[in-house]
């Protein structure tokens, strides 16, 4: 358990001299639904980091178009491989190591050089988020601030008018790449579930979504609260055509008082 | 699924002279941890609704104290009971029913008036609010916005400085209220864990994550990012006293690169 993420790092007195490692959650996609405390660090953000895909900016980027100085330095970070290459393979797995070790080196060089860094991250950074790689091998050499963001799963079931959890309701957040099976038993063990990271699982997910039972009650969301926002019932989408941020909920049915 | 919540409701058009339902979220108890949206809606409400426990004020109002104009109308709703009766019984289900009729009521006589109401969530407010039960008696009949807000156990993974979800990590967020058995299986069947609602349940939930196997990687958290947080790994906590809104989590070990 580190005790500097998130506290003003006072008694880090022999780090003083260094600067600090920000990750600033940045919630779902309507830049409104940042906290208080991401926009105010933002605003006087000097060197700005981000992790995007080849040949694009990044939704992280995105989000925070025209809240940062014009005057920071920007650090794009861009995957080296992202659907070339499963995940289980070596390959992915050693070329995405290499790139989070030089990602780390850089940012080190910046912050003993006495900078600040803000890195971007949609959503809520310790949720699935990439910084965690960059968390690991810097968390004891450096003071770090991460602020939590609202979840692109909370914004998209307040969009859909839906709660999620009522009473004793079970949730479980299912990441769409498992195996076809364990998604069917792990749906039927609970009360309300989101399924994140459809993109090319979109198939498979509704194929299990439909062995537990549980397709009318499925709503489909795309980008939720971005501009291009997409929620209809599950039953209503025809193709199986999905980006990586799309999510499948299903809502609790638990206690109604 | 409502198309109102959110949504400014320009297609209400009959519902005009009517005023809005705003309920923000307040995230979990550092007010910086407030969407600037929620922010923007407090600073200027001019009726300012909560729930709050008999002899307190309330975590949200707590939260959002000196953030709304004191000018405002505020409407304490005070719950007519909450460990005098488990939530199994008649007794509280028609306690609480009938308290959520009441209020509901006097809502909407506020905003048929076409006066707009701010209600206050701490939290995320579709993740286990209290505001659920007014938001399903009243979405019929009014333009509602919710704003969605940084959980609490965001807000608790994040301070104890432990990224909760990695790779495919399957998260499940459990109520301590389960079965000492259930909490168990659903434990194991599990990468990630979030136990709510621990209180009275804590020595049944320590005895559960024991059997689970999960204790060395346990953590638990009281007011996390409140000034009075506590956080510290379970095994260091010697009593079995707990709030309600404590929290025990137990990061995932999925895939680091």
């Amino acid at each position: 358990m580190s005790k500097t993420a998130s506290h003003d790092g006072s008694a880090i007195s022999d780090k003083q001299q260094t600067g600090t490692l920000y990750c600033v959650g940045l919630g779902p996609g309507d830049p409104d639904l940042m906290t208080v405390k991401s926009a105010r660090i933002l605003s006087d953000a000097k060197f700005v980091a981000y992790f995007h895909k080849k040949g694009k900016r990044g939704n992280a980027r995105a989000i925070a178009d025209g809240l940062f100085p014009s005057s920071a330095v920007e650090y794009p970070m861009e995957y080296p491989i992202t659907v070339e290459a499963s995940v289980e393979t070596d390959t992915y797995q050693s070329a995405l190591s290499s790139f989070y070790d030089d990602k780390a080196r850089d940012l080190n060089s910046h912050l003993i050089s006495g900078g600040d860094v803000v890195v971007l991250c949609e959503g809520d950074p310790f949720f699935y988020g990439s910084f965690m790689h960059l968390y690991l091998r810097l968390q004891n050499d450096h003071k770090i601030v991460v602020v939590p963001g609202v979840t692109g799963m909370s914004g998209s079931w307040t969009n859909s008018g839906c709660p999620i959890t009522f009473g004793d309701d079970v949730l479980s957040v299912l990441p769409g790449t498992l195996p076809e099976f364990t998604l069917v038993e792990r749906m039927k063990a609970s009360d309300a579930v989101v399924i994140m990271k459809i993109g090319r699982n979109f198939e498979k997910v509704r194929r299990a979504i439909a062995t537990a039972d549980l397709l009318e009650r499925a709503i489909y969301v795309e980008r939720g609260t971005m501009k291009n926002e997409i929620i209809k019932p599950l039953v209503e989408k025809e193709d199986d055509k999905a980006p990586y941020f799309s999510m499948i909920l299903v809502p609790g049915q638990g206690r109604r008082l």
